[in-house]
């Protein structure tokens, strides 16, 4: 099996999934009680984040969630925001952003979608002239889940707040963190989302970085636990193995991204003439976008499954989805729209994986080139 | 150990462990992608959530979520409730459910408590009164998780309906899900809170009841997992294994109540006679609340882990505020209401395990006494 899917989910660490084991089978206590063993993990959980913290140089407090949308779920809607004020986020923003947005507008806010170039990008510009002094929110993902191109969220931020100081600047960078180097102090951010199960840890976990002295109100109310921000029984599982994921993923995060750059320049290299790379120049060199003319990209999905080869065609969570908005802001065209994959690797992907693919895709894409209109 | 804690969390099946770490390991991937692995996997959830509706006799839709805390949120957030309209919980509510309340009063709706009786079940009389034209909504705990008393949710919806036809009823469930019998049609609620690591699942697996018919808007938005209703890639092997502990406690669920009674009997008989037991008529085998004179709950507690026996002060989810709701709402008294206990079992624990607890019991008791005003 080939998997090249990473940025839907990845594939659990051996040594996470024994932690996860270790807490369901002994360490199971709830870490609220007040006997020893609950003061232990209690102790273990208070590591964990500021373990994360200190990996993603955060000055500030890390809330545990249940997942990444939850975490942008809490940012979009448990921030201080006026009625009616001004929210700023990309029209390419992950469904749990973009679908918060539009909640939003429904129950009132001011929302506007900033446009982006033809990698996915925010346009500097554009995003200047939505930020005004009504503007108390503002939602830009780091690394797009599906184009891989990376926003500089470190100027998106300064050009937020030289223009309205005090706005919130929540960036969803779920697809950043473990694959490039993330500086939560050095990029500015108010509050940023990141999740366990794109790094080799479990679903079910995640979380969500507030910056001190950013206030926020409880997403889920209850017995008070992250500090009152997020009451529910602590995931200590998930937490533990989070936690042992980022460090592994961080440990040797430049060493891994250029050796997984060069794998991606070889699939850019390799595929077929037809295709359109969407290849930004600031991209996540673990991400990469094609679109196919006429060759439909499910049907190039279940192809080179046959093989044993598992891609995307986009987000997991839109690819059922028969709305994509996705190719049209990339203005793909008429014949493309229908015919993106998404490549994703992880620091574990090898030539061998890579040259595999590279082969079938060709070999796949020549059959079924055959019977569309091209 | 002996582990006597179980209305806090339970020691997780082995199965159940297992259950997870081959998700974690072998069947890692998004449910949401279009390859084979993954349209199994959405399979495998959807069995899941139907074989969890029938153990419960449920008529309608299970959502799965991340916590019981999280269910209870949705259930009092995401229903549809005209803005001031009247919510009723009772005194005795989680705080899950309490603390909803409590954000819902300050959003203006006209949120009132129904007191208890001296086991902390509602008062039938009370309750009727509370309900008028204007009330929306209703949650009321199935089984309290300090006293253990079961309500009469059958009986309190409908005489909730025969007063407001269309007003939603909902019930946290947590605690009774897998220790008493629950056939969710008959008991007529619309929704009702399920969680998985009371019965030995893993901790980040819940789910929500909602009755056929009854509408709920989301609470975490995104990628449109659980029918559009609870955005998240899904928990796997959290689902696949809470399914299987459910199956699992419902099993015997009478035999198993059976014999755990018998040890609940034993425990009364056994306490020390200054002590107060709230032994409801109606309760949940697995659970037994106690009040001691003078000698703090904490003190105990730290007392009997000297000997490997972990019991309770109350809910492990308010076991570290200072004031507390219940010993006032049942009116223990000034000399007893610091010095409450929970012991709480669970189908496994044996009869050796509650001899020995009764007498390490005496022993501290008889030990601690003499140091405190009496």
């Amino acid at each position: 099996m080939i998997y090249l899917d990473n940025a839907g989910t990845t594939p659990v660490l051996k040594e996470c999934a024994d932690i996860v084991k270790e807490c369901l089978e002994k360490d199971f206590y709830n870490p609220s009680a007040l006997y020893n063993p609950s003061v232990e993990l209690s102790r273990k959980i208070k590591a964990a984040r500021e373990d994360i913290l200190t990996a993603l140089r955060g000055d500030g407090n890390l809330i545990f969630t249940s997942s990444g949308s939850e975490s942008d779920n809490t940012a979009l809607f448990c921030t201080k925001k006026p009625n009616g004020s001004r929210i700023v986020v990309s029209a390419t923003e992950h469904p749990a952003v973009y679908n918060c947005a539009m909640e939003l507008m429904q129950r009132g806010y001011d929302v506007v979608f900033c446009g982006v170039d033809e990698y996915g990008r925010v346009k500097e510009d554009e995003f200047r002239s939505l930020i005004n002094d009504n503007t108390s929110l503002i939602s830009i993902m780091h690394v797009n889940n599906e184009t891989g191109c990376v926003n500089d969220i470190k100027k998106l931020c300064k050009i937020a707040k030289s223009i309205k100081p005090g706005v919130l600047f929540h960036s969803d960078g779920v697809q950043a963190v473990g694959k490039i180097k993330v500086n939560l102090t050095d990029l500015g951010v108010d509050l940023y989302s990141v999740s366990g199960h794109k790094i080799h840890a479990p679903k079910g976990i995640a979380g969500l970085y507030i910056k001190s002295g950013v206030n926020i109100r409880p997403y889920i109310f209850g017995g008070g636990q992250e500090g009152g921000l997020r009451s529910s029984t602590e995931n200590v599982g998930g937490i533990l193995s989070f936690s042992y994921a980022l460090k592994q993923a961080t440990a040797k995060i430049n060493e891994n991204a250029e050796r997984v750059a060069s794998l991606r320049q070889k699939i850019i290299d390799g595929v077929p003439s037809e295709f359109r790379v969407i290849d930004c120049p600031d991209h996540s060199p673990y991400i990469l976008y094609m679109a196919m003319p006429y060759v439909r990209g499910e049907v190039m999905l279940h192809s080179l499954e046959k093989y044993g080869i598992l891609i995307g065609t986009g987000s997991a969570c839109s690819s059922k989805k028969t709305h994509k908005r996705l190719p049209t802001l990339l203005g793909l065209g008429k014949e493309y729209e229908n015919g993106t994959i998404r490549v994703s690797m992880n620091r574990f992907t090898t030539e061998n994986d890579i040259d595999y693919f590279i082969n079938q895709l060709n070999l796949e894409y020549n059959t079924l080139k055959k019977y569309v209109r091209g």
